[in-house]
């Protein structure tokens, strides 16, 4: 396989910060590969499942990354996912379109993390990317290669988050966008597809009808269907909240990453995050690999079925419901390789309740300040019930992904408040109307 | 003047990473000073205005920052406004409230340049920063100094977006917070300081009543007030805004920064990160200051008549009427810093029509894919103006500050979709519907 090193191109002096800051980092990747079959693929043409169904992974030559780039040398360089220029599949600095994604916070927890038992939780916040969701990840590197692959038009179906970052990202990059929905989407979604620019429809039905509609029609005008892992480099983009947690962490991993699962991109992708940088010689010797917990809404939950049951596969979940959407996904494309992610690293699979979630959103506003979203909130309800089953324990540092922003679902939280007169006095509240008492959630 | 440093304290392994990444770098605090009598006063205790009425400005051993740290010793540090530590009011780092502030991303915006006249065009995006807006720099370094002088309940008087982000952060530190604010003010905010546990209330008046009640109740109770410049700490973490323009232009400043002008609170901190920057010999030889550009709306625009009138302070402007929530300011107290800070950096004062601005939370989202605010739609509004003027020339690399994120306002963008059947065919959309054609704005 060739490399792809444009080494001959001059990078514009102009945003060359914004993109990165050492000239010369470009991309190591070298092909697509079937983890099923084994099949590979040419990554110079678009390409999207293997002819065995699989999604396709990219490669890259590792060892050539590992004489190049010393993970040191990371320091300096852009707070974007950015940063590991070498480790995604954009050939052009030309071509990366990018908001500012990534390099999200890691926040130390200890005010939430004694409420629930584990004084070393840390709560990594995706709600601080572009669009307001971990989505504008797999947005920016899906886009960016999709212009360097010369597509010219991206059309996809979406429950939401994810079109509302798409839209943004291929406005930034001039490229035509078409987004279809199920018409009970959530209305900021919707609005950030308008404000962009994609022809965006609704559809009586749910996001697989969205799917075909868009699949029939992708076929017909040449147009590229950028599905969840048919389009294999978003993956790439969830990846980098790995490489960035091993960062953040001094290449001293955690104990335990919790991620809430509905399509299960960003697990997969930190599981490669994990392998790559393995394989780099980045993560400090000796060091374990964290434990990969996927959270599920028990109303959506075939992938907890699946590990329990021992399968390889989930199964279709029928009558799915949660009030968190993201993770309402009843057969996820790549629930095969969620699964060997959990199992290789020791992890395990749980489900909470829809009450639990809401719980843990006003939990985490509470004690640590943040509005987090529904399915990052299923993932903090999970902790108690890890805790008490032995599956953590108290001394292991333990990072939630906050996978958005909770100014997304203003519908969760009610407004109700007493009203003053222009000349009212106030009065020193009742204790348990205060933001210090955790303890009463 | 003392120097405040805490070199006898064990910073906390856990948490340093996230605070900043090399030990002992902390803060040169010396005084606070009234720029207006030059009278000084005790950092160690808790301040509101200066016996004249002005409000206070932090002091700094700027010499001992030029000693002590390069500008290049920045670089692998932290990707949060922390990263400026020694120029921040925080002595001690147990005391740093974090939920991930600033670095925002900057961004150039060839296609919105090319629309307005200025090929060298940048956002700043601050709608990445906790809670959406940049009322997260202020809340950061104000409740941080807050826990460190002691200070166990604060109470403020908003608007909105500046309640959200101080009860965000109060409840981070473990804080009482009070807020009240006008009836109409924004419903995201008031969910915000719900979800928070703020102690919450609406007035049937004006953000001016709210702050009568609150002073008041502030007196009364002994809960330290927090209002806008009265609290001398915020202006420190907007002046952060200033650090990272420089920093990310690498130490070569932009031409031009405007900013949205409601309190003016970020101009003021600009200025003063520039006056102390230069002091401390950051900036690059021989480069000039950007010209600072204070935009308003029509409806509410004291500075931009006071800086045409040749005042040194506002007016009390009438009736003010503008959709941009965060510039409807009648009268702000710093109002005279912000008429330096024009002048002397040969900048100038400008208003745009609430149309104007809708127009322009349009055109940013077609053509850069960014949701923005509609007060950092102000901002872009006015770039045409300012080139036909001749303010600004299209050589010039010109900053934007994009104060909030367009997700704060769902009500700009309204929803009137097509809805399909599930077997539809989608067809190809004209060009007008597309993404792509950022001209027909």
């Amino acid at each position: 396989m060739p490399l792809r090193c444009s080494t001959g191109l001059k990078p514009r002096r102009t945003v060359i910060w914004i993109i990165h800051r050492e000239v010369g980092s470009m991309s190591y990747l070298t092909h697509l590969e079937c983890p099923k079959c084994g099949k590979t693929y040419d990554a110079d043409k678009p390409q999207t499942l293997c002819g065995c169904g699989s999604p396709l992974l990219a490669r890259y030559d590792l060892a050539a990354i590992a004489r190049a780039v010393k993970r040191d040398q990371l320091k300096g360089r852009v707070a974007s996912l950015w940063r590991f220029r070498e480790l995604l599949p954009v050939g052009d600095d030309r071509d990366v379109v990018t908001l500012g994604e990534g390099m999200t916070p890691m926040l130390a927890c200890p005010r939430l993390g004694q409420a629930v038992g584990l004084p070393k939780l840390y709560i990594k916040d995706e709600g601080l990317n572009p669009t307001g969701t971990f989505k504008a990840r797999g947005a920016a590197v899906g886009v960016s290669k999709a212009r360097e692959l010369g597509i010219r038009t991206v059309a996809m179906p979406t429950a939401g988050n994810a079109g509302g970052a798409w839209a943004a990202y291929a406005a930034k990059a001039g490229l035509n966008m078409y987004v279809v929905m199920p018409i009970d989407a959530p209305d900021l979604a919707k609005k950030e597809c308008i404000a962009a620019g994609a022809v965006t429809y609704l559809v009586k039905g749910l996001i697989s009808d969205a799917g075909k509609i868009i699949g029939q029609a992708a076929r017909l005008h040449g147009w590229f269907d950028a599905s969840t892992l048919k389009e294999p480099y978003r993956i790439e983009g969830k990846k980098t909240m790995g490489l960035e947690i091993a960062e953040q962490f001094e290449w001293d991993l955690p104990d335990a990453i919790l991620y809430p699962t509905g399509g299960g991109v960003g697990i997969i992708g930190i599981y490669k995050a994990l392998q790559e940088m393995q394989a780099i010689g980045w993560i400090k010797e000796g060091v374990r690999w964290p434990k990969l917990i996927s959270v599920q809404a028990e109303g959506c939950s075939p992938i907890v079925r699946a590990y329990r049951e021992g399968k390889e596969a989930s199964d279709f979940y029928s009558g799915a419901r949660t009030l968190a959407a993201g993770i309402r996904v009843p057969k996820a494309l790549g629930d095969f390789l969620v699964l060997e992610a959990i199992r290789r690293t020791g992890g395990t699979a749980i489900a909470v309740t829809d009450e639990e979630i809401l719980k843990a959103v006003r939990l985490v506003a509470r004690t640590e300040g943040m509005l987090i979203c529904p399915e990052g909130a299923a993932a903090v309800a999970a902790l108690p019930h890890l805790v008490k089953q032995g599956a953590l324990n108290a001394g292991e540092r333990v990072v939630v992904l906050n996978t958005g922003s909770g100014l997304k679902y203003p519908e969760l939280i009610a407004v109700d408040l007493p009203v003053l007169e222009k000349d009212a006095e106030l009065e020193v509240a009742a204790a348990g109307e205060r933001t210090g008492d955790a303890g009463s959630e």
